[in-house]
């Protein structure tokens, strides 16, 4: 028996003849070459209908398609070298993208320069969608993408302005308190909080938990407020705290960068960690096993929100209905040796 | 007094009139439609005559220009999250590059699929020109890219077949043998190295330069080979060292995260450092620091590095002559506690 004939291929003289235009029309079009916005309109249809296949470059240029996902972290570029958080959502997200044939480009953003053109190129049609970590109300990014219209997700609660934005995150109030009650049932009484990234919902959310744990057993003098999630933050927050109350016997660390800070200052101060003080963390991030004695903590699924975050923004591309909606995903506590 | 009048912008009457061609094609052609090359020699000739600047988008598609240049990290995708030093080569590559206006652009080459789509994706005119970290000869990225002429960078030791692509790096084979020869000189008599990544010329020509430095003292049993210039390895290499001599009072490490892993080892073994074992590292990162005791080790200015490859690029696009050579960057040794 003779195989089944392969299916023919449809050629720029199928695509010529839906249209009812010249295939040397067809051929500059697909060439990237000017032509009406009705010839071009016409011809889209026809490529759709006789199901022609171009080569990847003339599709993007009819289809005004890069095949390109834009990705950014607009957090301070130091954390660049100090979050393997930012790390695993970045392969989290390349894997998923790389499967659908779609190159992600990683655009820095480190001064407000970077910020005008990183905007500029989102505008450019270089991509065609953007994943964004951190997003800001207030950001030009943040701004432009919602005014482009550009199909895009955002890592961690999302800007109010934008709710047409779909979002990937987890719950960091829920996470902050059932990581509090648990270090608190390990009978310590003076619990502190060091509460970093107030500026951002994450940081804030961590805070609010911590409270709500707490409830009238919270103070306010055992929290100490630094600006980013790293670990130079962790030895600052830790020296202030031991300064206005040394009686502290557990401490909640917004990250666990922050908690490796928060450790040696303990150890240089001569107390060990879990007999004088428990600490707890938040990431699971590579930092929570280097430490001595290992992390307990809260564990963030970074490279599952990598993943989940580029699915969402190649849901958008496929044009899905219903649009897709938010994703928030589990945090286990580990529970490890510092608490 | 009037102010001196402002130059005239040119305009394209201006580029039409020099080019003899009419001002309709002119328009065509900034707008990204088809002409025959000759009519876009002599419109970009006279571009070029008359001083005309189009904007970006329209000088972009003339001179096929993308005013983006790539950033290329050739490592297992795990050092992303580990090594810092990536990290800082990248954000002194964006700075030098942000500042004449070109977008940098980082892609992830994490699997065979990323591979070739990367190098897709660099011939595709996305890109004007690259940087390279840790090129490797037979990597299908580095020979797309001598073979399309992009204007490129390495960082690190370039593989011999692309002579032609100009690096910029450190002399490892002169640093290691000057922090080795510091090591023995603090009465050290049992020196281990724990060598990574004998793979790439740096892991390699680290190697080289510990046993140069040793001369006749060197002992091949006591170098410990391990894949990668990470902690994980740092851990398996020093275990493997004591195993075979617990003698051992003096260890280099062939990049900081690695000293790190073997210091823990070392400290669960019960033997401290600088008394019982010296220890020290290669990079300066930011793992040197975090440490306890903190290393010793060879400063790599990773951020000049990345400044310089950038430098090299835009050097490249600007057609400067002669062609810019290698640049090797000094390496300090820096004296801390771990040795």
């Amino acid at each position: 028996m003779a195989p089944p004939s392969k299916p023919r291929r449809a050629t720029v003289h199928d695509v010529a003849a839906a249209a009812g235009i010249s295939r040397g029309t067809v051929s500059r079009v697909l060439n990237g070459g000017y032509v009406s916005a009705e010839a071009r309109a016409a011809i889209e249809a026809a490529i759709a209908q006789v199901g022609y296949v171009p080569n990847t470059a003339a599709r993007n240029l009819v289809m005004r398609r890069s095949q390109a996902v834009g990705f950014l972290a607009l957090e301070p570029h130091s954390l660049l070298l100090d979050d393997p958080n930012i790390g695993a959502i970045m392969l989290g997200a390349n894997e998923v993208l790389s499967v659908a044939d779609h190159q992600m480009v990683n655009l820095v953003v480190d001064s407000a320069r970077d910020t005008e053109r990183v905007a500029r190129y989102l505008s450019g049609g270089f991509v065609d969608g953007a994943i964004i970590v951190s997003a800001r109300t207030h950001d030009p990014i943040t701004r432009v993408i919602a005014e482009l219209g550009l199909p895009a997700t955002f890592v961690g609660h999302p800007p109010d302005l934008h709710r047409s934005i779909p979002f990937v995150g987890i719950d960091n109030v829920g996470s902050a308190r059932a990581i509090t009650t648990r270090l608190a049932a390990t009978g310590r009484r003076h619990l502190a909080m060091i509460a970093a990234a107030l500026d951002r919902d994450s940081g804030a959310d961590r805070l609010t938990g911590f409270r709500e744990a707490l409830g009238d057993r919270f103070d306010p003098r055992l929290v100490a407020e630094v600006p980013l999630y790293d670990y130079a933050s962790g030895v600052k927050g830790m020296r202030e705290l031991l300064a206005r109350e040394p009686r502290i016997d557990g401490v909640f660390a917004a990250s666990d960068a922050v908690a490796a800070g928060a450790l040696e200052v303990l150890r240089d101060a001569g107390r060990t960690a879990p007999a004088d003080v428990g600490v707890v963390g938040f990431d699971d991030s590579t930092w929570a096993l280097r430490t001595q004695p290992p992390l307990s903590t809260v564990h963030q699924p970074a490279r599952e929100i990598g993943r989940n975050a580029a699915e969402l923004v190649l849901r958008q591309l496929r044009g899905e209905e219903p649009a897709p909606g938010n994703v928030l995903l589990p945090t286990p506590i580990v529970w490890r040796d510092s608490a």
